[in-house]
């Protein structure tokens, strides 16, 4: 069919049809109709899609992916500073019934956003004849339509917006986005961050709803990555084989070693990603991080060294009277942990931010990836100690 | 602004200041703040504020902490259901000013809740002498004071809804919770449980105001525990010491089998549990959940292992030419390896289900608990094969 044709169609439709027609349609017929069409009947169209619908048309019309410009409604109500609010009252009733909210009406001028006014001012108004300009909030936050969608959706949660107006370069009103939209990418945006921080590409799908395909293709990548960067661990230890050969006990603290490291250092790179995620961190911030850190990792350091040199001469040492177990072992042991806990939490604290700075996405930078440096640097550190303590090797 | 801050600008202000303020602010708003100050700020905040605030808050207070009771405002609008739409506008407008939303109005009759009717409806109802029984919407959702908040704003994020009445046992409407305190609690809820998966205690300060000495109040509990708890790891591979010290090589590929048994257990553990707090799974699911893991796990580890197999042999055997690496012993990793990916799989997406019907927070049973399970259950696997198939031990 040619455009015309379906123009004409698509004004002869109700829109409970028109509705029933475009669940039947994949969004890119849905597009290529869209972008052929006069604008009224484009408005139409976008009015009868489902939210889900609109966003992808909006998408692939103009809009990068994970933009404000893709999932903002064009459904709003627009009023003009001259309006009494009597006026403005009318014109909700008219065109109200439509539109994504009416809680939240902005005044423009030749489509330049002007101000808001609420549905609430309107109401608790001294009487029908006052003017809107002399009720509106001017001062309005507003974003781009190429802002990023996380920093958008943190906006809301920061002030409690009900909706958010979004203008182009030029600051004409071209759509609104409401709390719930927003609602919607801050739980996107914390499952995502949680997979990837688990060593995952994200996926759009439920659980329930995903194949062991789809499982398998958004796991196999890191762990093929993760396991073949373990090469790096598993050369240390064959370049220290004969320090080992002469003190095989050595090789009974690697796990713990490995583990406490690996932990010490995701506990703080999630919470440096959680906590660039919600905005409370910068970059500028990195050096009062990292001294944080170093802080905290002396006093974890030394109560777990502690706690893991009474461990070992209680446990192994008397308990198992393993005589390979001396306090020397155990004191190399300790030496190397606490060594462990401070690389770890500088590297888990840094690697965001770093990560951030550079524009990647900090949550890659988490537990896997850390985990895999870390194995390497606490090995080589207790290695080290080891033959510098027990003339080995 | 954080609690520290506010009790002292709360300290400096004079009580006629501290009035001026306190009716500034929402009931729930005046309770996050009461919830969070030392008891001597409390009793002045009690004091200052009016009568009404006073009951309010002291009847917030009384419901537990993260309870929907604790989340709700008394301030919403209610009608009957014998009003007009005219009667309710003018309502609105006479009480509306203190209201936390007048968005939605709730219709009840002896204190029971009847219904719902929105401004929407009222500004776009055909006159003013509709009566509200004829437009109310009959079919409310609503929520018991004792519900958790968690599952309360999980039906924000469903129904997309502004605000929530939430009903005493008796089907009486206490109070209404917002869609933006539902919003706070969902970035909370992410947080808390991203905090819980990397092993720490969850904090509500955020990064900047927490002291090194919060962040190792925090972290050093799981710390501890899992150090302890690779013990048990230590002690499997003294057990094998023998075998160890007979074929060194086999102790070269521990690092990487550690690594990826956990992070196969964590893609898994982390999805589950995410899954588990959207509301996306529940226990019934166990059975279909393993049995998509399982046949991931496979996949997965077939796709390792024979990486895995071509990597030991072109790299370690060919490239770095060590006579140790003979094809057997590759296998023996590669089946190991295999192994150890169903095990960390399964282990992974049963724990955390299983801890959800025991009434425990699955978030616990994320990566680092799932490490050390799968730490030894790979170790023994591993050593088993080796000792079988390469005639040591």
């Amino acid at each position: 069919m040619d455009p015309e044709d379906q123009a004409l169609l698509i004004k002869g439709f109700s829109d409970v049809e028109l509705k029933e027609v475009l669940d039947e349609l994949y969004v890119d017929d849905a597009v290529d109709i869209v972008e052929e069409m006069p604008a009224n009947v484009v408005q139409r169209i976008l009015r009868a899609a489902d939210p889900q619908m609109r966003r992808e048309i909006n998408e692939l019309l103009r809009y990068p992916e994970n933009s404000a410009g893709s999932l903002m409604t064009t459904e709003y109500v627009s009023l003009r500073e001259e309006m009494t609010v009597g006026d403005a009252i009318t014109r909700i009733r008219r065109t109200g019934v439509d539109k994504e909210t009416i809680y939240t009406c902005y005044v423009t001028k030749n489509r330049l956003l002007q101000g808001l006014v609420s549905v609430k001012d309107l109401l608790l108004a001294a009487d029908d004849s006052v003017l809107i300009k002399d009720i509106m909030e001017t001062n309005v936050i507003s974003v781009g339509t190429l802002d990023d969608q996380e920093e958008v959706a943190q906006m809301f949660s920061k002030y409690n917006f009900l909706a958010l107006p979004v203008v182009d370069g030029g600051g004409r009103l071209v759509g609104i986005i409401t709390f719930d939209d927003a609602m919607d990418v801050l739980e996107e945006e914390a499952t995502e961050d949680m997979e990837i921080m688990a060593a995952m590409t994200p996926s759009d799908k439920t659980y329930l709803r995903s194949t062991p395909w789809d499982l398998f293709k958004h796991r196999i990548p890191w762990l093929m990555l993760l396991m073949v960067s373990a090469t790096f661990t598993g050369m240390i230890i064959s370049g220290f084989e004969e320090a080992l050969a002469a003190q095989v006990v050595l090789t009974a603290f690697i796990p713990m070693l490995m583990d406490t490291g690996g932990n010490s250092g995701s506990q703080s790179s999630v919470t440096i990603i959680r906590a660039l995620s919600l905005g409370e961190l910068e970059f500028g911030d990195l050096p009062k991080v990292i001294w944080n850190e170093v802080r905290t990792a002396v006093m974890c350091g030394a109560v777990l060294s502690l706690a893991c040199f009474g461990k070992i001469m209680l446990v192994d040492h008397f308990l198992l009277n393993n005589p390979d177990v001396t306090p020397l072992v155990a004191l190399v042991v300790c030496m190397a942990l606490a060594f462990t806990v401070l690389v770890a939490k500088v590297i888990g604290c840094t690697l965001p931010m770093v990560a951030k700075r550079l524009g990647f996405d900090p949550a890659v930078m988490a537990s896997p990836f850390i985990t895999t440096a870390v194995d390497a640097v606490s090995l080589l550190v207790y290695f080290f100690i080891a033959t510098s303590l027990l003339n080995i090797g």
